[in-house]
C-alpha cells in the first residue's frame, strides 16, 4: 500500500459514511423516488461525481444504505421462545432510532413496485423472514394446543404485520401507545399454545423473566 | 345555465375523472413526492394549466385522490361482531384492486413525514380508525374474558395493524397467501373472548354465518 492510499483511505470512508447517512436521511423523510443523487451529494458536500466515485449509481447507493441498516449484531441467535423475545427487544432497540424505522417503512412500501430497484431486496428479506419466524414460532408452540386452521406460519405472519401496521400508527401518532409493549403484550396472548416446559424438547421452551 | 355551460359541464367532469384515474396511478406507482404535475398531465393529455383548472394545486389533487378512493358505500354500518365481519369484507372488497390498496400503503407511509401534505389527514385517518374499531370490539367482546392486560383498543389497533402489515407481505408476495383470510382468521381467534349470545345486549353479539 502506497503512502497516498493509506492517507486517503480514512478520508474516502468518512465521505462514504457521510452519504450513506445523508442518503439514509433524504430516503427516509420523501423515498427513494423523490431523492436524487444531485440532492445527496448537495447535502453531503460532495461533488456529483465524488458520490459516483463511492457509488456508482443511485440504485448501488439504496442498497448499500438497506445492507447498512439491516445488518444483524454479532449476538448469537436465540431459538423458539427465546427469539420471539430477542424479536421484541429489536423493535424496541429499533425504535430508538425512529429515521431508520421510517426508512424501512417508506422503502418497502415503494418497493411493492415491480420495477423499484429494491422490488427483489424487500422480497427476498420477507420471505426469509417468514420462513425464519415460522420455524421459531413451530419450535415454540404445541401444535395440538392451536386453534383450528392456524398453523405456524400464519403466527409468524401475523407477528411480523404486528410489528409492520403498530409502526405506521406509532409513527403518525408517536405519544399513544409503545409499539414494542403492544407486539408483546400480543406474545403473551400466545402463552396458551406453547409446548409445555417439561416437553420432549427443553431447548427450545425456556420462557424468559417478564415475557 | 347557459347552453355553454349544459354543453362544457360534463366533458369538464369526465376531465376531472380522467386527472384523478391518472393521478391515482401514478401516486400508487411511485409515490406522490416523486409525481409532478407535469407527468399527471402529460399521462392525462392535458396541458398544465387545464390540469390546474381542476386542482389548483398538487396537493389539492392528492387530497382529493384520497377523498374519491375512501369514501364509504351507503349501506348502513353494522355493528359489534357484525362490524368485524364487515371489516374483513372490505378487505376482500378492496383487494380485488391492488392498485388502490397499493396507493394507501405508499401514501400513508408517505405521510409519516409532518411536511407530507397528507400528513394531517393519515392522522385523523387513523385516529378515527381506532376509535371506531375500539368501540365496536368493546361491544363484541367481554372484557371480563380478555387475558390480562388486553383492553378493546389493543385489539383495535392489532386488527388494523394485521390489515396494514398483511398488505405488505400480500402485495411483495401475492401468491402467498390471502389477507382477508388471515384477518378473518384472527378474528376467529377472538371468538372466546365474545360476550355470550344471550347476554343483556343480545343486538350487538350475533355471529353471523361462517365467522
Amino acid at each position: 500500500m502506497s503512502v497516498t492510499e493509506r492517507k486517503t483511505r480514512p478520508h474516502g470512508d468518512a465521505r462514504r459514511r457521510t452519504v450513506l447517512t445523508v442518503a439514509t436521511e433524504l430516503f427516509s423523510q420523501r423515498g427513494y423516488n423523490a431523492v436524487s443523487i444531485a440532492d445527496v451529494a448537495k447535502e453531503a458536500g460532495l461533488s456529483q461525481a465524488g458520490l459516483l466515485h463511492h457509488f456508482p449509481t443511485k440504485r448501488a447507493l439504496l442498497l448499500a444504505v438497506l445492507q447498512e441498516r439491516d445488518r444483524g449484531g454479532d449476538a448469537p441467535t436465540p431459538h423458539g421462545v427465546d427469539f420471539l423475545q430477542a424479536f421484541t427487544d429489536a423493535l424496541r432497540h429499533n425504535d430508538a432510532t425512529p429515521q431508520l424505522v421510517q426508512l424501512f417503512a417508506l422503502l418497502s412500501a415503494e418497493s411493492i413496485s415491480e420495477d423499484h430497484p429494491a422490488h427483489e431486496w424487500f422480497v427476498e428479506r420477507y420471505d426469509t423472514l417468514v420462513a425464519e419466524l415460522t420455524a421459531e414460532v413451530a419450535a415454540a408452540v404445541d401444535p395440538d394446543k392451536l386453534p383450528a386452521g392456524i398453523d405456524a406460519e400464519t403466527l409468524a405472519r401475523w407477528i411480523i404485520a404486528l410489528a409492520d401496521g403498530l409502526r405506521t400508527q406509532a409513527l403518525l401518532s408517536p405519544e399513544s401507545f409503545v409499539r414494542a409493549d403492544s407486539v408483546e403484550a400480543f406474545l403473551a396472548v400466545l402463552r396458551p399454545y406453547l409446548r409445555a416446559e417439561d416437553s420432549e424438547d427443553p431447548g427450545t421452551v425456556g420462557i424468559p423473566d417478564g415475557y
